[in-house]
């Protein structure tokens, strides 16, 4: 007889954004005419860079002959893209990291789902509440979880709250945690942590034996000049922190498909019997044997953002999106909401109107202003009576919507 | 404490195209003029088909323009590939597929190793021996295995010896066991299974309620008639199998990333209570949860191998390795070797002269006639004596390295 894994049984219904598209899709059967838009889904709207168009090109050239046919490729990625990211994102915030701390992947989702793979089964995990889903689902299929235990929780894992009352960064947990997830700039809040906050972070992993699993996929938007762009801006983070970055959001790769991780060579856990490991070779092991290595073209395209030419024309793109996140944080507040986030990250997370929850707000926002955002709730139970707009939309798109918004509110 | 994974520490050393890569750089190291050639893994040499080309920078361009952009698509992947798929691949064999029973990825090696997760970890799985490492090695990391048994076998998985003597097709297993890997065509042997063999197995696995894990990468390869492409070919194997496809080898992807698995709606598995689950469901949260879609430029690329041009283009360049392949038999053949495979597969299967280890073979062929082959051994203690030529090389190479091995034969 074929087992199933049940721990599988144990996800609760629909990852969010299939819920939202099943909304979106019921709501626009019966309004065929209504003209819907996005700013829900962190997805881009700006075409790719034309240096990174001209790259892929290229790219695609050199498949069309055998002397430049690029076949399997290294599954870390290819050095001249991983040379790339530690010049320009690492050396020149002061971190020095080697060829082989670095793994390029297909995207960040990928890696945050796998990465918990390498790690034993009876860990403790600790994640900020609201959370992106896929690092609890993730840990929910491997085993690592109780039942859902109510709100969207599932037992075994330490939620961390992180709400206005605390400025949205977590406390500390009580209890031992093992592995943390740390996404900042943050999804779904759209909050940054300062220096100091990090550094407590990083202490809190050194003195208890805790691996941090960093998500900085949106760090190219932050625009405030002290803000870290890397956990590896801590004195001592390369000892217990994993980073993950990704080209989706800052070069608008969602359909391209290209990312990174950074695993320290430095890096050990131990074994039940307190051997201590390095996290990094097991990290290639799995790498290498379950993936294949990112698309040679999506690779050279990758590469060509760090050109001089590509740098700008992603700064551009950039502007394009943190404008729209100003225009939306200024238009709610002036509306009288309560709106977070926006400064250093493309995400703005406002506080519901009149105690609604976020599936009712985001159910009047769909059929009253025919604008799509996420509700909070969806990010985790301390998201209740929060609601998420992204600035990915079109300049006029984004003007519209908040037009809409005024004309309900 | 953070503890790692100790399913990991069972591995044993090096995945085999890294120890082989190790050995030949080596070598090459010490003998910098050596011209060394190549028919050791199984990477692509010929371009890209035009036709792949032309859909590529038409997908480039997609990207170029906001109104053509295409971000984030389905995580199963575009329909436009899907319907290309089911019609081509699959109806013009009388299978009828649907949309949902396929799911694009950007490989067969991810997909062949993140098959498992979805099934229990008590499942007892069998494996032909000689085998694609990646099957053994995922299932190691899950926790399915004990540690390494000697012959770089693993405790309580069953492996299934082919060798000349049962040509190279498994016996039916003795015990119990519940999941079951095969590849036909197979790699490593270049061998295939009937309609016969392969309803022989359906049948046992219908009768034992075990799941068959179809590899079908090579299937473009098949020029003999009567041989099956798809498992699904066979009355009765949706209930009981699912198959994976590569665009690596039928279109040279091995650098683009394109691949697919097709689980059926009426395949179905079971709790440990006994109650029936359908995989499919399964599969679509695991693959919607830690994958984010394959490349839309791959996808684009993949969909115009089934236009009536590039279908044209792909043949061809599948005449040029099969070729290659019939040079390498009859080669081989007349210089007295026992030569396997290379009919309906890219993959030539050899005896080693002399009862030489295929390592020792390996070595004598890299140094005294500088050619790469892969030695038998590295899938498998009963792969031990045999070794493995692949049909990818450049036509002049593959003929250079004939005439180096009859030189020293």
């Amino acid at each position: 007889m074929t087992k199933v894994n049940e721990n599988f049984l144990k996800l609760q219904a629909g990852y969010l954004f299939p819920e939202i598209g099943r909304r979106v899709r019921s709501y626009q059967a019966k309004n065929p005419k209504a003209k819907i838009i996005s700013l829900g889904i962190g997805d881009v709207t700006q075409p790719l860079a034309p240096a990174v168009i001209e790259a892929m090109k290229r790219a695609v050239n050199d498949m069309a002959d055998s002397d430049s046919l690029h076949g399997y490729g290294p599954e870390q990625g290819y050095d001249f893209l991983i040379n790339a990211i530690i010049e320009n994102d690492f050396e020149a915030r002061g971190v020095d990291l080697e060829l082989g701390e670095i793994f390029i992947s297909d995207g960040s989702k990928c890696d945050t789902a796998n990465i918990q793979e390498i790690f034993g089964i009876d860990n403790i995990i600790a994640v900020t509440d609201p959370v992106y889903p896929v690092y609890v689902d993730s840990n929910v299929m491997a085993g690592r979880t109780g039942g859902a235990a109510g709100q969207g929780r599932y037992q075994g894992i330490v939620y961390m709250p992180c709400t206005a009352e605390n400025n949205f960064v977590p406390e500390l947990p009580k209890e031992q945690v093992d592995l943390i997830y740390l996404c900042f700039p943050n999804n779904p809040t759209g909050t940054v942590a300062t220096k100091e906050i990090l550094a407590k972070w990083v202490d809190y992993a050194r003195d208890n034996n805790a691996i941090i699993l960093f998500d900085a996929a949106y760090e190219s938007f932050i625009s405030e000049a002290d803000i870290p762009h890397s956990i590896y801006e801590i004195d001592g983070a390369k000892d217990v922190a994993i980073e993950f970055r990704s080209f989706s959001k800052t070069a608008g790769f969602t359909g391209v498909r290209c990312a990174f991780t950074v695993v320290p060579n430095q890096l050990k856990a131990v074994t039940s019997d307190g051997r201590a490991v390095e996290v990094n070779p097991l990290w290639n092991r799995r790498h290498s044997t379950k993936f294949n290595g990112a698309s040679y073209i999506s690779q050279v395209g990758a590469a060509a953002i760090y050109s001089p030419e590509g740098r700008k024309q992603i700064k551009k793109i950039t502007d394009i999106y943190m404008t729209n996140a100003a225009l939306i944080r200024d238009s709610l507040t002036r509306l009288g909401y309560e709106v977070f986030g926006g400064v250093n990250a493309p995400y703005i997370w406002m506080k519901t109107p009149n105690g609604l929850s976020s599936w009712d707000f985001f159910d009047q926002l769909l059929t009253k202003a025919n604008v799509v955002g996420t509700p909070g709730a969806g990010f985790g139970s301390a998201g209740e009576g929060y609601f998420r707009l992204t600035a990915f939309g079109q300049p006029a798109n984004v003007k519209e919507a908040l037009e809409r918004i005024k004309a309900i509110s």
